[in-house]
C-alpha cells in the first residue's frame, strides 16, 4: 500500500522496471483543467536519461499514453491514468532468484519484504525508472497549480562539494523560475557547470558516483495553508520527497544550519509590504507552525549518491549463506541529482496540491 | 485535520496551551498490555519543564488521567484516552486578539489560518506543552514496541556548535540504551555537558536561545519492514516527527553529509554475522528503499532555536496595519533540545508502532 | 483504529461504559463558528435515557466537559475535544472474566477480537451510552451545516409493524424539521405515538424487545458534492451509520422497494423550477452516480430489536467449554429506537460535512 | 479522490467508457500468490454482456492487460496493474456536451460536479462497464481469500417479484459454491431461473427494465475480525458495495426484516459445536458489534432497475433552460441483477482482504 500517496488528490504509481509498463493513476484532479502536452513532455524529457543541457521537448521513447481523464487535452476530472510501455521487458522465464544484493541498493530488504517474490531485475519497482510516474504526475499537478498562481522551481544546490548559488529565500524573479524550469542541468550560477561535470567527471573514471543536493522553492503560496502538527507542510512535502529514491534527508529554511543559530538571527521579523505581511528574512522557509507564512517555501534535499558502481564491492550470497563479492556490471549514471532535480520539483507539486 | 496520525494505531491530539486540558486518544493498541505506569511518567518526567538532571519519578503536575482503555494498566483494546488538565487555564473573557506576531513563532500563519479565532494565549494549540501528549503516547507504544524487542534511544546531538559523540550507528550497547532513556539532558558523552550547558548559559544571559540536533536510533527493527515510495520508513518517521514543533529538518543514516560521499564510500557492505546479514557500516541507516534493512535505524532531527527570545524585534501590528516593535517578557527557556530528545523518540515510536 | 472516522473533520471516540469517562475529538471544524450550547443539550437530551416526550433543555447528568477547542462558545479551529465523566464507574479490582456472551450482543465477537482484555461491563467500548458522542459530534456539525443552508431531521419510521407517516421524498416543510429536532418521540404523524409505545409495552411485559426503522432527510445539499464510487454520498453515510449500535441496513431513496420496480416506475424525471433543475419524484434519494442531484437525500435505516431482554437464553460457557443458560438481569430499554433517532441523524451530520 | 478504496490494499479504479481504456491499479497485494487467470477470466465472464447461461473461459474482448506486479502469474508484491482498452472510443473531436440529463442516470449531478467537463459518452467515469475492474480486482481477491479459507458466493436473490432460494444463514455446502461460482444466471433453485427469465421479458418488450436483489455470503471468516464503530464489517462492506453503480440499499443478516421482529427471536443463541463457538441461527449476519461472529457472513444489496429504458421521459434541457422530453435509443440491459452477481462478490472480496 506504499505506492499511494494523497489525501485530496491521490496518486497510485505502479510499474516494474522490466515489467510490460509502468504508469500512475491521479484522482482527484478539478475538471476543465487544460494541460499543455508539450510542455508536460518537456517537463518529464528533463528528467529522462541521455540527452543535452537544455530540455526541449523532443521524440521522446517513454511518452506516456493517457488512458483516462481527459479528453483534447483538458482534465474531465475522472481518474487521470497514463502508462509508459516498457521497451526492455523481462523474458517470461528468466529467473528471477536474487543471490547477491547489490550494497545500497534495495536488493536485500526488499527480498525480505516480499519473501523473494518481487521482480529483481533493474530494480523492479524500486528503480529509479518509476520516478517518470512522478514527473508526470507533477507536471500535470504544476500546470494548475501554475494557473492558480504558485510556481515551483528548483536547482542543483551541489554535487560533491562544489556548490551553486542558493536561491534567495525570500524570492526569485520569474525570469529565472522560466529558465529554470526548462533547463535539464539545472544552475541559478551557470558558471559553476563545468565544475560540477568535472567532479563527476572525476568519480565516473574510477568506475564510482556522487550525491548532491536538490534545493527548491514554492512561490506564490498564500499563507494560512497547512495544518498543525501531522499534516503540516514540512510533515506532507517530506512524506512525498522521501518517496524519491536516494533522498535521505530533507530540511526547510535555515534547516540544519538553523539549529547552530541563535533565536535573534533565526527568527525572521515581519514587515508591510504595503498591505502584505512579510518576512525580511525567510529562514522558517514559508512555514511557521505547520502552516504557510506566505512567504516562499524553501526545502533541500540530500540525495544519496547512486550505489550503482562498478567497483568490486563484498556482500553475501543468500542462496549459498556465505559472504562473497560482486562486481556490477552496465553503464551506470555516475551522477543522478540533475535528473532528480524535475522528480523533487515534482514531488513538491504533488504535495502542495493536495494541501489546496 | 492535522492533528490525527497514523493508520494501524490513530494518534488523536487535542488542547490548547491555556485551555482546560490537553490530552490524546491513542486508537488501535493491542489488547492486554501491562503498561508500567511509573516508567510512562519518568518519560513524561524528561519532557516536563523544570527538574535536575536525571528523570526520576516525581510529584508530577501534569500526571495524565486515563479515560478509557486500560483496566488496571492493562490495555483493553479500545481507545486509550488521556487528558491533562491546565493549571494556568483563560479566563472567560480575556481579549483573544493577535496583534503583533512574534516572529519565529506560529502566530501569524495561525492567524490568517484560522481567520483570528485560534486561541493565541501560549501559543494555544501550536504550543510545545502538547508536546506532552506525543511524549504520553510514545512512551505507551515504546513499552510495547520494547516487549517485541525493540527499543529507541536518543541523545543532544549538538547544541549550537557543541557536540556530543554520536551514537556508533551499527548499534549501541543496552546499558547505553538504558542509561539514555532515564536522563533528563541525555548524551553519550557525559564529559560534554558542561560545555553544552555553557553554550546555552551565553545566550541565555543575552536573553536570546540557541537550538541543536537530536539523534536517534532505533535497534531491534526486524528486517522488511516498511513499504516503498511514500509509505517507507523515512516517509512514515518524518511525517511524524516534523509534527514535533521546531524541528525543520531530518536527514537517516549519513543523510546531507552522504550528499557529500562517493557511492564506493557511502555503500554499505554486506556481511553474515552467523545466520544473520548484516552491514559493516550504516551510512543507510538501517533503511534501503524504504524498508528496514535490519540494521538500526538512525536519524537526525535539527531544532531550530526556540523563538521565544526577550530581546527586542521587529513586526507588524495586525490591527492598525503598521510595522511596530515587539519585546516578549516572561521567563523563557533558552534551550529546548534536551527536553526534544524524549518527543522525537516518542515520535520515532509512534511511527514505528503503525509500520509493524 | 475503528473509532476514528473521517478525512476533512476527523472524529475519534473513545469511552468505556464503566470507565472513567466517554468522549470525542473533533479535528477539523471550522474556526468562528458559534456554538449554541443549549440547543446542543437539548439534542443530547433526546438520546438521553429517561425523560419525557419533548426534549427540552434540562439539568443534564451526562452534560460534556468541553476540555477544547473552543472560547466562549466559538471554535477556535483546534480539535474540539468533550468528554463526559462516568458515574458508574468500574472498581480497580472486579474480575473483568467474560463467561457468558449475551446473545445479539458483540459479548463473543469482542472477546475473541480483544484476547479477553476488553472491558466488559456494560458492553465496555461497545455500549450504546457511547453514541452520546456521536450526538455530541453531530450536534456541533448539525449547527455549522444549518448556517450553510443544510439541515437534517430524522423520525421513527417503524416501530415493529406499526408505521408512521413517510416523509414526502421531495421536502418536509420548514415547520416540520423544526418539530422534529427538539422531540424525543419523533413522529410526522402524532396519532401514531400511542399505537407504537402499545408495540413496545406489548414486549416489555414479556421481557423482550422490539426493533425499527429510522428515516432521515437532509434538506438544502447544494447538487454536485460526493466523489463517485467509494466516496459516493451513499457510501459515506453508510459507513458513518453503521458506525452505530444496532443498525444492521440502510437504504437509499426508494431503496430495497425500488428493486422491485420498473425503470419507468423508479425513474425520476427531471424539470426546472424556476432555474432549478428537479426531479418530481425522487427515488433516487437524492444521490445519483454517488452524487447529490441538489433534491433531498433520504434513507431509511434499519434497526435490530435491542438484545438486551430478560428471557431466559441460551449460550456457552466460554470458561468451562459447555453450554449453558443465561438470564441477564436489569432494566432494559424495550426499544431503543427513539432514542437512535438523534444518533441516526447526527451520524448524518458528519458525513455531510466530511463531505462538502 | 472517490475511485482510491481501501487500507491495506488499496484499489485505485480509472477509466472512461469510451476513452482509451480502462483499468485497476491494486497496492498492497501479498506477494507470491499464484493466479490462476483462466479462474480471472472465467469471473470476469460472468460479468461480461451477452453470452449464454455458464461462464466459461471463452475469447473474452475485454481480457485486461496485466501491466505490472505479476511474473508468470505470480504476485511480485509491487502493485498490480491491469488495463481494458476500449474498442469503442470517442473520436478526438465529437462535442462533448450534455444537453437533456437522462432520468435515473447520473448525468446530471456528474455535469454540476464537474462543471460540464466530464466525458458524457456512454456514462464516462460512471459507466457500469467500469464494474469490470472491480471484478478483475476482486477475482485477484478471491483467489487468495480462499488460499485462506475464505470463500465468497453470490445469488438472484430476486429480480421483481420473483424470488431465489435464499441461501441457508449458518452455511451452505461447498458444491453449492462452486457451482455458484461458475454460473452466469446464479441461482439456489435453478427452476427459478424460466420464472425470472419471464419477468424480465415482461419489462423488456415494453422498453422497460426491472430492479432486483443479490444476496452474498461469506464462509471462512474466522472470529474477531474487524473494528468497532466505524470501521466495523457492516461499514467497510457497505462502503464498496455501494461504489457499484445502481445499489441503493444494503442489509446484513435479518437487515430491514429484523427489524420488524423481537429480540427473543432475533437473537442467535450460542452453542458449542465442537470446541467452535456457533450460533443456532444467524440472524446477525455474522457480525456483532461490527466485530465477526465466525458464523457466515450474509448481506443482500438492493439494485434498482437499471434507468436506460427506451420510453420517452420528460427531463429537462441545460442548454436552452427549458423542460424537454427524452427518448433513449439503443439496445439496453433490461435486468442487470444477474450480471451484478459477480460485481457484488468481488465488492465484497476488496472488503474482507483490507481487514484481514
Amino acid at each position: 500500500m506504499g505506492s499511494v500517496f494523497g489525501n485530496k488528490v491521490k496518486i497510485s504509481v505502479f510499474g516494474e522496471s522490466h515489467g510490460t509498463g509502468i504508469g500512475v493513476v491521479i484522482d482527484g484532479l478539478p475538471s476543465g483543467e487544460r494541460i499543455d502536452m508539450e510542455e508536460l513532455y518537456a517537463q518529464m524529457s528533463r528528467r529522462a536519461p541521455g540527452g543535452d543541457k537544455t530540455a526541449t521537448p523532443r521524440k521522446e521513447p517513454d511518452k506516456p499514453q493517457i488512458l483516462s481523464g481527459m479528453i483534447d487535452d483538458v482534465t474531465t476530472g475522472a481518474p487521470l491514468a497514463a502508462v509508459i510501455y516498457n521497451t526492455n521487458t523481462r523474458s517470461q522465464d528468466y529467473g528471477n532468484v536474487m543471490s547477491s544484493p547489490r550494497p545500497g541498493h534495495s536488493d536485500y530488504a526488499a527480498h525480505i519484504r516480499y519473501s523473494g517474490y518481487n521482480d529483481i531485475r533493474g530494480g523492479g519497482h524500486f528503480s529509479g525508472r518509476l520516478t517518470a510516474n512522478i514527473v508526470f504526475a507533477g507536471a500535470v499537478a504544476r500546470q494548475i497549480l501554475k494557473r492558480r498562481g504558485i510556481e515551483i522551481a528548483g536547482h542543483i544546490y551541489s554535487i560533491g562539494n562544489v556548490s551553486d548559488a542558493p536561491f534567495d529565500p525570500v524570492g526569485i524573479p520569474q525570469e529565472l523560475i522560466d529558465r529554470l524550469n526548462h533547463e535539464k542541468f539545472t544552475l541559478v550560477d551557470e558558471t559553476k557547470e563545468q565544475l560540477m561535470r568535472d567532479e563527476v567527471e572525476k568519480v565516473r573514471i574510477k568506475g564510482d558516483s556522487i550525491g548532491g543536493v536538490v534545493e527548491c522553492i514554492i512561490q506564490g503560496m498564500p499563507a494560512g495553508i497547512g495544518e498543525p502538527m501531522f499534516f503540516g507542510v514540512e510533515n506532507v512535502i517530506s512524506s512525498v520527497v522521501f518517496g524519491v529514491p536516494a533522498v535521505k534527508g530533507i530540511e526547510f529554511g535555515s534547516g540544519f544550519m538553523g539549529s547552530r543559530m541563535t533565536g535573534s538571527m533565526n527568527n525572521d521579523e515581519f514587515y508591510y509590504d504595503g498591505d502584505t505581511v512579510k518576512t525580511v528574512t525567510n529562514n522558517h522557509g514559508g512555514i511557521l507552525g505547520g502552516i504557510t507564512s506566505g512567504m516562499p517555501i524553501v526545502f533541500r534535499a540530500a540525495i544519496k549518491p547512486t550505489p550503482s558502481i562498478s567497483i568490486q564491492q563484498n556482500t553475501v550470497d543468500l542462496q549459498s549463506g556465505e559472504d562473497t563479492v560482486l562486481t556490477v556490471h552496465g553503464r551506470h549514471d555516475p551522477c543522478i541529482v540533475p535528473r532528480a532535480v524535475p522528480v523533487i520539483e515534482s514531488a513538491a507539486a504533488l504535495a502542495v496540491i493536495n494541501m489546496l
